[in-house]
């Protein structure tokens, strides 16, 4: 891939590439030594695929979103994931003492912020849930990004725009929050703020099974469990799933198939093998 | 397939086939070159499969279900599918907001009245959706349908009854809702109340996979956001599935990979390959 | 294996095993001649793969998990299952309705007290759920039995105890609910406290996807709603959903294939060879 002298610019301060492909092996030996207890606050589409990637990656899953439970979970949790993709009022709740608790706790959080920007609700939700304090990574694509930062949004669940086209924002939103953002799409854009990664494995076909982008942020949530560097465990998290999904793309390009041999893919993925395989710039 | 001399009588006015077959792979060329966004509330069950099952067929699923934006999004959505499943007090609200927008305007819904029949409290949560206005679909099971018009419907999920003998009922409600009516079973039976189209692709593996059924009335609310002509839209999303899970009961007729195989093979149905497949009459 | 001195004083009252292998394959075979209605009151997570284990099996699955109807459709199902994964405020008024039939109807019913101990709120749901009428079978890991017995409970989902250390709060649990507790592990231990059985197939694979041991509670119920004897509805359960993870193992031990082919394997599985291939102590 090449840069746009507008990418050039923005990326001029993080050259050389701030991650190293070690690293991110290292944080999947660790995760493997020592599965994580992700607390994940997703929405109904999304719930078995995502404990499912979580349990074939090798973290634990425990999916406590009820109101009555939720912040209490929290305080045992290693990493907290909160998606938007089905939220009601009763999980919204849920949402927010679960992230009171992690906050309080300094446990580890990760926000999916799913089609906020057109809808208003969600979006109040997210702002409120950005005002508990500050999530560890957000993950989104490049229209919810944009959306989260001040701009539109995108149609539903899909982006009407490129991370490249969402960078700008994303770093301004990884410094208000003093975040991590995670901007998913071709290539995949992460970002402190003043560090930028990028991770350009995958395949289109990504885009043909629902919940592929919710189960990164899951996976992020179990990064962030593991390691202390945020920009290390997004970069780690979207660098196991995408490795796992060019493996999977050799086996089938067909969404069923490629479904089934990803979760294989991401049993299979070695620290080593991430390391090899993961193309980062 | 045979048919009784009551089906004779009943379907002498639409006499020959009222659907070409090429007008339903021009409706498949429409749906991809513009996918529809299909906003979906539907079940915990299924929700999953729904959205994977559109993705597949080239559609673009939006799962907005809460009560403080499905009202909203259904200003947006191409289509939109109300399927009784597992309806809460808080998604019972939701879908009557989405079908209010949806009927506002003019926008295409889709009605899937699961287990409507025994259940008395969805029963009349149907009732009071079809009074907010006409869906452009009805999409169910045999028992569903007689329960609809007024019969005592099936046990659970499952009908007890066979398309055939739920035909008439599927006329007359047609009629009095001035929708078009599918009837799902071993012949698929769709009818406007004045025009009938039998499909007879499929296989009797689909009835051993949760929500093949829910899935179709996803499909129906996808066609039905591409096409003017509602009996097109279901006819054409009828013998996209069954002609899908012919060539997937090719490879498998176990039901794990046989659900894996429906969605690799509805990727691959052609414009061509569907008029060419499917079997109407 | 070989069992300990303790193990042997427990269960010294029980040898020879108390269920053979051939009343397992008659439960089956009755199973598939009258599939039972399982009415499934469950989670999130595994709502879609529960019910694709049970139509597999041969069984009839119906979500019915709403406060308005759960309490009116437990009188029409053969058995309910209870399933404390995602339980909300309005799923567990529910769970309360559908026990309060099934006990008034003396239909059997099967409790899975997901994560019951370290949760406060969803261990008083299970003892108010208990506290209605014995559930015809407990199913659980050892810790979430230990936990319902009255001990701490395990971290989050998963067990952190083995099924051997709960055998006796098992057998005392059983006791004491006039029950039948099955502890799910590497060998799963089924007891109605005076009579114990073992089941060693299975394959480690199976923890490594999610919702194999919800789907044995739905399995369970479903062969309650089958066969009279809850210690043969449980061990014929058990051995079915082990049986074929040994079959499917045979064609992957990777967790997206593997559970897939459960599935599969599930639908092949006969009474003949399900007696045949069961491991029994």
């Amino acid at each position: 891939m090449s840069f746009s002298e507008k990418d050039r610019t923005l990326t001029s301060t993080d050259a050389p590439v701030p991650v190293g492909a070690h690293a991110l092996g290292d944080a999947l030996a660790l995760l493997r030594a020592s599965p994580p207890l992700v607390q994940c606050i997703t929405n109904i589409v999304v719930a078995q695929w995502s404990a499912n990637v979580l349990l074939a990656a090798g973290a634990a899953p425990a999916m406590v979103d009820n109101q009555n439970e939720a912040g209490l979970f929290a305080a045992a949790a290693d990493a907290v994931l909160i998606n938007l993709g089905t939220p009601y009022n009763d999980t919204a709740e849920a949402m927010l003492a679960a992230v009171t608790t992690a906050v309080a706790n300094a446990t580890p959080w990760v926000l999916d912020p799913v089609a906020v920007g057109p809808l208003a609700w969600r979006t109040e939700l997210a702002h409120a849930l950005l005002a508990v304090g500050s999530p560890t990574v957000i993950r989104g694509n490049a229209s919810e990004i944009l959306a989260l930062g001040g701009g539109t949004g995108g149609k539903g669940v899909d982006s009407l725009d490129t991370p490249e086209a969402a960078l700008t924002a994303a770093q301004s939103l990884a410094l208000r929050y003093d975040t991590v953002v995670a901007v998913s799409g071709a290539v995949d854009h992460i970002t402190d703020g003043n560090r930028t990664v990028r991770v350009s494995n995958g395949h289109p076909v990504m885009t043909q099974v629902t919940g592929v982008g919710c189960a990164l942020g899951a996976l992020i949530a179990a990064f962030a469990g593991t390691v202390d560097d945020p920009l290390i465990a997004a970069t780690a998290a979207t660098a196991m799933l995408t490795v796992a999904a060019d493996g999977a793309a050799l086996s089938s390009i067909r969404p069923g198939s490629f479904a089934v041999a990803l979760l294989d893919e991401l049993s299979d993925v070695s620290p080593g093998s991430l390391a090899e395989r993961v193309r980062l710039s």
